[in-house]
């Protein structure tokens, strides 16, 4: 196995380079050529000093200027823009999380939405005091569905999942007044108080940063992750591939993208009938290929294996393909430049959802009452849609990788209890992944997680991350597009195992895993948090004292900053390869890099070197093993 | 009585003048200087094309760069600026509305808070369906508390408040799809919708502007004034005077700032006992004088007669004065510039509330259970002060006016009441101001509302605008800032019919009532919605057909875009003087102008020159008559 090779960014790029040739002949634009035209970027916005929360501005602080017209100082207005910039993430990760319930609510015998893992329900419904014992299971998932929903609502009380972290988290939230109430209360509170006129005080901003946050990470993000489960399955290790190549040119190309799995369960499901494969075949093709972009992407090759056509900066590619029938979309992370460019193609660029309206494109409003039709309606599209193909303009990348997916908290378990040795006797908890890390073979983990942005060079960051932190017996658990970034490398092929330390790579041997494991999408990063609860409470010590941390080397999304708040508060030191707009305040800045660790025992690294961005988490790992005598 | 003259903004200004010198003796800063630094203001954020929701930018549209880095055009981005600008109007007054009906769920009987209107209660809990028969009305309070706090965050269904408004209206709504559901959850859907990669089509963006409004004034704000008459009482008829020159240089001065009446009714309440007079006399004061500032002066003058200070663009006067011992502020409008001026003086400057904290304040946390205690510590703090005070420093204008306010929807209606004439025979109706209208005797009602900017000549555009208005016999309703301005200009001195046409003088002698009316605070422009569709109930004509319109010509906070959305979105053409940084799209500011009357009846006219703005408002009353053939 010493021969196995990681695909380069470098033939990543060489990939985009030639569809973008084929853009060039169409007359396409691309983000490559948007982001020439907007750099350099506005300086003011960059370091968070702008205030657009009046009408009387637009203010901008400069030494000649230092207070805005209302008289707020930098200071308050970097801290503003941040815990705004946090309650946009939150609220979207949350609504997300929000229609996942809502679904639940529409689940029925042999309906278009099922209970898969009725067990995951019972131990949620068991976990939040409601009956289960005789009861019909679709009539706990109703319950439930309600319950679950005034999480967003309720007038009083504090989170229903607050209760899975450990004791010593909870204090520390207590303590520090952030123990995030209703979800969509922690939004509208974080938009009164940095409305004109209110707080301009850095601390008090950024506790209610915090307090978002954990709304969204113990919050939204977690019922959309235990609710999908419910729904859809609980994710167990699964193969798949990744990286363009998995298109294929015989057949009709599907690519679903965005973040609510409600719709791309449904595609999948239809693709993959007899009669929508005969109807594919009666349009010339030799069937049908469903693969996904984003998060989307990750949500049904979790728990479908179906293959990964690429991460946020590859969304434009999948339709320079010339090869893709139609891109359906959901909610989030969506380019509007896949109206015009789809235009340019013979793609359908079908959005789906009253949140996500573009123009140029075909709306086909998908709700949870009619997702079967509606599903069925857009695969007939696209296959119908096959003979409008331009030959001349199909070119599908020859790249691809294996990937081994489907990493969920339940499926790390029982994997690790596969090879626990006799002394560990005790099985379903987290016991044998502490003791690889305990005595040394595994030093650490880090949770891989957050988007592209061209602010990095596309996906290096991440590949570079994981080879050097794996190569240094680090542990990667993944999400999102990181996690894309990773399977498309070939960091998720079990084969891998070759560019670890001894440690790591016998425990992958034994285990028979990747050295990177795919935790799912974004909203599933309450997966880690699960995790970092449990391994907490199976070793008797605090989060923050786990060598563990979070890294986001190249987000870009309000989301990415609400998660980095909600692991921040976990305790999960977290590092970004990105400034989140904070530049311009001494005082917000270091609140975040210093400050809130009085409040929460961990606090954010921003460092754009990325290699020194490595260091930093390698020597933060090894200074908690030594703190730990470990 | 010829001989009325009003006071002249050259005399406001005037008086400023002299105040800033005090200031300029002890080095403080004012916004006048502070608006010098900021100009000229940045033209792309003016014009709405800078896009920084996510971290890839900030992306700015020009004709070389038109769109961002994601894609999204010019259009897209104005649009979701608007949506997110109004999800924070709207995401505030409603956080308002719900203190108010926490703090009702406190009300007891002989309790810091009190049922003052058992009568509205009940009529509202019948509204509601809530069995209201032998029950106790704190019992009633508290039932009432939690349905009301359920407004926001219910699972089914939609605001409770819409069925006030005419069947036509709410038919529309439905029509529109922009009946708000609960009133966080649109605030959440809004800031999901402007997330990165999601709604990019102005239309889209529009509609939620419009129902994130709904949500606020058939929602957050209802509640806030509804409950607020509850517990404060309904305002009626009382005098009252206006301008700086109601503080009282022998007396302890405490100026209550803000929007919230919960803490300024406890220190109003406070301020007048023996028990704290006699403190004040104590500290070598002659008594204590509370006078307000903004929304929160509003409340308290509405239904205690305290006298108004001043409105936005005073704030700063009253510490310039150097006879105030404290500015006790609760929520929003308030000056982070308070803090360092209140340095430069004896100034206590106060903050209570955990939404508004600011550096360089006294933070006194004042909660519903404490209220009392905290009110006396707070005014027992001032008349400690008083002894501080800097006696060469201490000047006090010699402004101030007469006003006749608190004409709440009752209150009109039972003084119209007063002088309805016998063919006239049904009274509780606003049948009588119909008549006036429908006669021609009034031409029409204008609703002038909205804050200070300065970007318009502070207070001239209210003022002027209003004796044009009254002149040519348009009655004018106004509450907040607006409302201050006439108060302080002595447009509430029912003298001020000497300014008025024949015809609006003539009712304003027969009602004895000013001809224009204070109807109180800015969540209370809830009030004029009730107001205008009781006028389309007993008149059988929809809201959009009554010769009414409403008018913000100084606007400056997202509030004020959130109240636009919600009184053109209930039918009413709304004209503003200031533009809502839209001019960068000709899709969105021709969907606001125009697109927009397609759904709900009603557009908005942004018009920079004042003189114009009256004339258009009177052409749009006058055509609304003819149409009528009144």
């Amino acid at each position: 196995m010493s021969e196995f090779k990681l695909t380069t960014v470098e033939e990543f790029e060489a990939a985009t380079a030639r569809l973008l040739e084929t853009g060039a002949k169409v007359g396409a634009d691309s983000w490559q050529m948007r982001v020439k035209n907007q750099t350099p970027h506005c300086k003011f916005g960059e370091q968070g000093v702008c205030c657009r929360i009046c009408s009387m501005g637009p203010c901008r602080i400069t030494p000649k200027a230092p207070r805005g017209i209302c008289g707020c100082d930098v200071h308050g207005i970097v801290g503003r823009n941040f815990l705004r910039f946090t309650a946009g993430g939150a609220a979207t990760h949350s609504d997300h999380g929000r229609e996942i319930c809502i679904t639940l609510g529409h689940a029925k015998e042999g309906g278009d939405y099922q209970v898969k893992d009725p067990e995951k329900l019972i131990r949620i419904a068991k976990e939040w005091g409601v009956e289960t014992e005789g009861k019909d299971i679709y009539d706990l998932a109703h319950e439930m569905s309600d319950l679950a929903q005034e999480e967003y609502g309720k007038i009083r009380g504090v989170s229903r999942w607050l209760k899975r972290a450990p004791q010593h988290t909870q204090d520390l939230w207590h303590a520090a007044g952030i123990e995030p109430r209703a979800i969509d209360r922690e939004v509208s509170c974080a938009l009164h108080m940095t409305h004109m006129g209110n707080t301009s005080k850095p601390e008090a901003l950024i506790r209610q940063a915090l307090r978002n946050g954990l709304s969204d990470g113990w919050g939204g993000s977690m019922c959309g992750t235990e609710f999908s489960d419910v729904l859809f399955g609980t994710p167990k290790p699964i193969d798949t591939e990744a990286n363009l190549g998995v298109m294929n040119a015989e057949n009709v190309n599907i690519v679903v993208h965005g973040h609510d799995p409600s719709l791309s369960e449904m595609i999948c499901e239809y693709a993959d009938s007899k009669e929508m494969i005969d109807y594919a075949k009666s349009m010339g093709a030799k069937g049908i290929t469903v693969s996904g972009v984003c998060c989307t992407s990750n949500e049904v090759a979790m728990r479908r294996g179906i293959p990964m056509a690429g991460n946020f900066l590859q969304q434009e590619n999948v339709v320079l393909t010339g090869a893709c029938e139609a891109i359906v979309v959901d909610v989030q992370c969506i380019f509007p430049a896949l109206g015009p460019l789809s235009k340019c193609f013979h793609t359908k660029f079908i959005t789906t959802s009253p949140i996500c309206q573009m123009p140029d494109s075909d709306f086909i409003e998908f709700d949870a009452g009619t997702a079967g039709e509606k599903a069925k309606q857009i695969v007939k599209l696209a296959c119908e849609n096959f003979k409008n193909r331009k030959p001349e303009l199909v070119h599908i990348p020859d790249l691809k990788h294996k990937a081994t997916v489907g990493y969920s908290v339940e499926a790390i378990v029982k994997t690790l209890d596969g090879v626990t040795n006799s002394q560990v006797d005790e099985t379903g908890t987290t016991k044998p992944l502490l003791e690889c890390i305990t005595s040394g073979v595994i030093r650490g983990a880090v949770a891989m997680v957050g988007c592209n942005n061209p602010k990095v060079r596309p996906d290096t960051a991440h590949i570079e991350l994981m080879k050097k932190l794996i190569a240094n017996d680090i542990v990667i658990i993944a999400s999102g597009c990181s996690a894309q970034a990773a399977a498309r490398a070939g960091l998720m092929d079990k084969a891998a195992k070759d560019l670890c330390g001894a440690g790591l790579k016998r425990v992958c041997e034994l285990a028979d895993i990747p050295p990177v494991l795919h935790m799912g999408s974004c909203v599933d990063i309450s997966r880690m948090l699960i995790l970092a609860a449990e391994l907490a409470k199976d070793s008797g010590l605090n989060i923050s004292q786990l060598p563990v941390v979070g890294c986001a080397p190249e987000w870009m999304s309000e989301k990415a900053v609400s998660i980095g708040n909600y692991v921040v508060a976990t305790g999960l030191d977290t590092y970004l390869g990105v400034d989140p707009y904070v530049s311009g305040s001494t005082e917000v800045a270091s609140l975040l890099t210093e400050g809130v660790r009085d409040w929460v025992e961990a606090a954010y690294t921003v460092e754009k070197d990325i290699d020194k961005l490595g260091d930093l988490m390698i020597a933060r790992i090894e200074e908690k093993r030594d703190a730990l005598g470990i």
